[in-house]
């Protein structure tokens, strides 16, 4: 007894996915089974439209509709500063807080040794050609994860031949915790990057 | 700073699909940005098709492509048992054992107090519809849930009217598992259910 072959092929798509194996392929496409006409198209539709519409901004990175981002597009940006983050989903994090209003640029990733994945295959050449007279700071802002700490060394190593200041965004007890339950690497750098009040 | 519009009808779209939040289904957005056109082309025509080919079987609710599923074309099953089912999972999974040859009906779902849910939500007036002289049995093999317990008790109990026996798969310990770890309940339908050997 075989699934029939339209949904064989539905489930072997959604596969495709991150993170869903074979039973969540089968649980999507028995809940599409269900779905109405006009939400089934509407799903279909979207994936072309996406495709079709979202690309990465050709300046910085970041994902964007046309092939410039609105941050790089916008001229009230403050243009002397860039701040270097893996992902579009860090921009995002960032824009929330409304309190920066430099400009990005997005890593697509970081540089990883289990990967194979050195600086050359993340989007740092085109970051290297932004660097003119105006630029003044780079933040590297990737995660204070493995991976992101070592692609933030090697950048910064890379970035200390260039006429442009160099930071790092700090590391420590996030607001709100507790000494207590804080592990002893962020209580570490919490302690080293301790400020006068 | 907002997500481009194409980007946010898509995670919309993925959030239609059971178990993805939003988080989640920015996840997949992102993930779809960098499949390749082909593969993205591939999913949305496998949703189009899937909902164009699979229904279910007007006989036994079982999904199929056309209107009859291939168990209930199938001269050679046993016509004289038929296993009612929640799901069609639940068929695919029989159908593996390879030791059942009668025919099945699925009722899509379960009596649910909680949502309200009675038998005349399932798929069950056509079960009664096909009862004929031919059936000799019908098995009741709802989840030994408390959902599909009482569905099975209901559904016998209408099922008591009719010239039928009726019988409900049993419940026990599985098999390879241990006395000292399984539930009360599960121990005492075991204890209940003792056969003699």
């Amino acid at each position: 007894m075989e699934y029939p072959q339209s949904f064989e092929e539905l489930v072997e798509c959604f596969k495709m996915l991150p993170g869903i194996g074979n039973k969540a392929a089968q649980r999507l496409a028995y809940h599409v089974l269900d779905m109405n006409q006009e939400d089934v198209q509407r799903l279909s539709n979207s994936l072309i439209n996406f495709k079709k519409n979202i690309q990465y901004c050709k300046i910085c990175g970041h994902i964007c509709e046309g092939d410039t981002c609105d941050i790089c597009k916008d001229e009230s940006r403050d243009k002397s500063i860039i701040c270097v983050v893996e992902t579009s989903k860090d921009v995002f994090a960032m824009e929330k807080l409304k309190e920066y209003h430099g400009l990005y640029h997005v890593l697509h990733g970081t540089m990883s040794i289990m990967d194979g994945k050195t600086l050359d295959d993340l989007n740092v050449h085109s970051l290297f050609n932004r660097l003119n007279d105006d630029v003044k700071e780079v933040i590297i802002a990737t995660n204070p994860t493995r991976e992101g700490e070592t692609t933030a060394l090697y950048l910064a190593k890379l970035l200390s031949k260039e006429n442009v200041n160099t930071t790092r965004i700090a590391n420590g007890l996030p607001m709100g915790s507790n000494l207590d339950y804080a592990d002893e690497l962020t209580l570490l750098k919490s302690l080293e990057g301790r400020k006068k009040i």
